[in-house]
This record gives C-alpha cells, sequence and structure tokens, in this order.
C-alpha cells in the first residue's frame, strides 16, 4: 500500500473545488446597553448578547434589559446562560425582572446564572418575598477565580479577574479548534462512511481500493480559524488583564471616561479609552469596542479619537448594534 | 356689642368680590406604568407619581421606572416618599435603581420607603453586595395594617389592606380641610392683623371699632372642597374595599382582566374592568381610572367598555398622561 498523492487531472478538479464555501456559525454581539452607573435619555445600562449559532448569551443585565430585548427583538429563546460579571447595580439589577418574565411566561428549561456571591441570595430573597416557586431549575455559578466556566461543542467561555472596587470578572468567548472540511466532490466521488468521515475530519488520509492513498490535505479543506470575543467591564486600566485576552478577534473594554478624567477613572477603577486601546494594542486584539460610556457624555465622539490614537482599529459600540465576528 | 350684618351697600360690594378666585393647589397624578407582570412593547409596569403642589410621592416602583422618569421628564427633585403597595415584582423591582442613581447623583435628603416586608432587608442587601454607603437615610416604614401613614399640612395618606395573593396595601391621598379663605377687600379695608386673619379663616366674626360685627360668612369664601385620591393595585375583586375609598374624587383600580377572564382574574387574585367599575359605584367615587392592564391586551378598549356598563365616569389610565384632582 504506497501513500500517493492524487493522480493530476484529479487534483486539478479537486483544487477547482477548493473555493468550496465552508460555512461559518453565526457569532456576533448584540448590544443592548452600553451606559454606566445610571441611565439617560440616550443610553441603557449594561447588556449584550452574545449569540453562537442557534445559542444565546446575555452578559450583564442592568435594569431594564428585558425592555431592550422587547425593543430589539431579541427571543428568549435558547438563553440559558447569563453572566454577570460583578454586583454593581447597573450590570445585573434588570435579572431578577428577567428571571421572574421567564417563570411568568412558563419556561421549563433550566437557566444557568454566572455571576460573584451572594447573587444567588439577592435573587432567590426576592423570589421567596412574592412567594414565587420558579417553574424552571435556576443554577448559581459562583464565579471566584480566573478559569473555564462553560463548554460545548463549538464554544469555551472563560472568566477571569477584573481590577474593580468589588469582585469582577471579564469574559472570553472562544470557537472551539474545528474539524477540516470535507471536499463534496470527494464525498459524492468516493461515498467513504460515517467513521471514515469522522475520521477524515480529523486528519486522516483516505484509503482507495487500489491500495493507493488520497492525502487529508487534497480532500479536506482547512477548517476557518477560530474566532474569540472579550468583555472587559468594569476595570481599572491594568495590563494583567492583557494575558487573558490575548489576540481575541473582538475585544469590548469599558471606556467610561475621557483622557481629561484620566485621574477620575483611576479613583473610581474605571478606564479611559485611551487606556482601552492600551489594552487592546498590547493584546494584539483584531479589534477593539469601546463601551460603558458615563452617563455625562451625550457624544462619544471623543472618545473614539482618544482611542484610535493607540490603536486604529476601534470602534464605539452602538445600542442595538450587532458585530458580527470575523477572523483575520 | 351687637352682632349684625355689614349695611347694606357693603354686603353688596363684598357680594361683588365673592368672585375672587379661591387658588387649588395642584394636586394631580401621572402614569409612568400602568401594565401589569410583564413588560410588553407597548405598556410598562407599575409606577406613578401623586403631585399636591410641590411634593412629588411615587407609588409602586416597578423595573424601568426610573427610564419612565426621564422619559416622561419628572424630576427627582422634592421626590421623598415611595410607597410600595406589595413585593410582586412588577410593581418594586425598580425600586433599588431608583435609590443607587439618587445615591450616585449626591441625594442628601431623607427617603422614606413604605412597604411590606422584607422591603427593608432586600434594598439593604443589594446595597450592602455593592459596597454602597448611601449619602443619605433611607427611612422605612413597615406596612402591616390599614391606618395613617403620612401627614403634613395639606396631605394625609392612609394605607389599607387588599385582597392579594401576599400581603398588600392601597393608599388613600387625601387634601385636608382647609381654612376659609379671607375676602381681599375685606382685608384691604380693615387691615386685620395677623391673630386675627387666622382666627377668622377658623371662622371667627370680625369686631368693628364701632362694636359692630361683620359676619365670618360675609368676609370670607368657602374653602374648596378636600379632594381625595385612591391606589388600588392588586387586588381580587372585594367589596371590603368600599369603606376606605368610599367618595374619593379619583379612584384608580386595577382592571387585569376582561369579562371573558373573570375566572381566571379570582384565580390569580386580579379583578376585572367591571369588577373595579363595581367597586367605584358602590363607593359612590367621583371618577374611576383603570389600570394595571394584562399583557395579553394589545387593545383596551373593550375594558373600558365593560367598565362604563356599570360606572359611566370611568376613563382607561394612558402611560405618560397626567390625571387632574378636582372636586365634585
Amino acid at each position: 500500500m504506497s501513500k500517493k498523492s492524487f493522480p493530476f487531472a484529479e487534483r486539478i478538479f479537486f483544487c477547482y473545488f477548493e473555493k468550496q464555501k465552508v460555512v461559518m456559525t453565526d457569532f456576533q454581539v448584540t448590544i443592548l446597553g452600553n451606559g454606566s452607573a445610571v441611565p439617560t435619555a440616550y443610553q441603557n445600562l449594561s447588556a449584550q448578547l452574545v449569540q453562537y449559532g442557534h445559542r444565546r448569551f446575555l452578559v450583564d443585565c442592568g435594569e431594564g434589559t428585558q425592555m431592550q430585548m422587547i425593543k430589539y427583538q431579541v427571543s428568549r429563546k435558547n438563553l440559558s446562560h447569563i453572566f454577570i460579571s460583578h454586583l454593581h447595580g447597573d450590570h445585573y439589577f434588570g435579572l431578577v425582572g428577567l428571571v421572574s418574565t421567564m417563570h411568568l411566561f412558563g419556561r421549563e428549561q433550566p437557566l444557568h446564572i454566572y455571576g460573584p456571591e451572594p447573587l444567588e441570595e439577592i435573587i432567590q430573597r426576592q423570589m421567596d418575598a412574592s412567594d414565587t416557586r420558579l417553574k424552571f431549575p435556576l443554577v448559581f455559578h459562583v464565579l471566584q477565580k480566573a478559569g473555564k466556566i462553560y463548554s460545548d461543542n463549538n464554544l469555551e467561555i472563560s472568566c477571569f479577574p477584573l481590577n474593580h472596587r468589588i469582585a469582577t470578572f471579564g469574559f472570553v468567548f472562544r470557537e472551539k479548534e474545528r474539524e477540516r472540511n470535507l471536499q463534496k466532490d470527494f464525498v459524492r466521488r468516493y461515498s467513504p462512511g460515517v467513521e471514515q468521515m469522522h475520521r477524515i475530519k480529523q486528519g486522516a488520509d483516505f484509503l482507495l481500493p487500489d491500495g493507493d492513498v488520497l492525502r487529508n490535505e487534497d480532500i479536506t479543506l482547512d477548517p476557518p480559524l477560530s474566532r474569540s470575543y472579550a468583555y472587559c467591564s468594569d476595570t481599572l486600566f491594568d495590563p494583567d488583564i492583557v494575558p487573558f485576552v490575548r489576540s481575541v478577534d473582538l475585544l469590548y473594554h469599558e471606556a467610561t471616561f475621557d483622557d481629561a478624567m484620566a485621574d477620575i477613572a483611576a479613583e473610581k477603577y474605571h478606564a479611559t479609552a485611551r487606556q482601552a486601546a492600551q489594552i487592546a494594542k498590547a493584546a494584539s486584539v483584531g479589534e477593539l469596542l469601546l463601551g460603558h460610556f458615563s452617563a455625562r457624555f451625550s457624544d462619544t465622539a471623543h472618545l473614539l479619537e482618544e482611542a484610535r490614537g493607540v490603536f486604529k482599529n476601534t470602534r464605539k459600540s452602538g445600542e442595538g448594534m450587532t458585530y458580527k465576528l470575523s477572523t483575520r
């Protein structure tokens, strides 16, 4: 049995079909609120929806998040995991209302909530006060230290500590390395069995009946690069964050204040837009998305300018906007 | 010293000036939310602002109330008393956010909160979790039974039990009986002293230097009748409510369901629009204002029709609408 390449004609044939499109799973972030501390007429409190395929994850849940979900037509379906960065009210006061609404709409599937203590006690106390026995399991996961907190076939979610006045965590959503893609024309021509297909996706070659071998690289396509998203809010400017968010494709980082308020930012354990850009640059991220803007700025254009002076590939997050994750 | 009436000419003179306008203190209710249970695209959760002169009182505070206050330009200034009817989330989940916002804006004057237990514990637990030491005194008043809960020079507020699944209270805002109004022309002509004016306002006559007496009814005007407002949400249809709201000028009563859902209303300890009207009629109120509409009704016109079949002087409350209290 000799391991050899495709005959020349067949190589040409497959090369042509290397243009076969590899379908990327939708991986995107929708901003439901990007204001800080207090709501204003023009911005709502922290909350965002991360979608990976049909799965929905909520990151933070400030007061009014369920109203924002209605406004931006975000379904509660397939939303089974909520991540709360910390227990300042602008990041979680909307959680108990959202949980109540899920209950009133007859939810049955479990809801997993990740956050620092005593989040469970706070929610449970309010359920008890209204004599509510939830119709679905509420599963609390206490965040205490950096590490993996969620994993499925395609996605892994980790948390890491931020530097704020109280226990606060950032989150990284990282697409798992995916299997190689079979060339459709190879499949059509040789009809490999399920087991064989599985092995080829893992990198195996294919044995022809005549003993010849089709090399894996000739019958598969590279999977797309894994994509990753990181959320950092709220935090002091802190280079210790860099290793946790290194090379992510999209980094949402708080930019509560501008250059002129750097002292106040430090005092309040918040960051400026420029500092967010310094983290983005040091971590070599693909793109930086600014958010958690102070209520004092009705116009945040200067925050973008200040950040772009350090890291060009920066955008301001916009309420109701969706940002698709792409590889570089 | 003979007690006699004004000479004829003077009586004519004062009669003319009886047209003097008696200024009524503004007394009004602004609906910030009149939906029940869950927010929808078209209605927000229970909250309303009662204003008497410069004083503002908030009745219930569902999630998003502070956003509704921004939307309808309701200032937090002079808002020092909040009344929470009961601890179902749609009536108070916005309270902790509003308290936080007051703190962040540097409030210093005390805030009085009235509600059933364990409201204080719930709010305090959330303050502790965020390591927040409020800059202003938060004074909790536990509602346990019917009675007067607030009184100032002009207004008295009472609570009374409603019939709901958990401890729930209605509220009555009742203007105090006011002093008689001095006729301006009498004051101009006879320049009574401060003490004399005070006695005349209480009903005393006025002694002229020649020993004649001006009768109180000839030198004063009747004060306007006292106005009153009652809030009943949430409650089962319950005639026991009637004595507490008898003869109020305006009654806000929940009308969660329609006739077709009377069984469900009873099961859930709620009332139908028709039942609200039955209470209004039995209590001989001036006007009925329907609210706390089920999220299932995008159009509530039929609720108004059903209520008007029993009590004609009925209106549907509208979000952002202000209803002025008037005497009958």
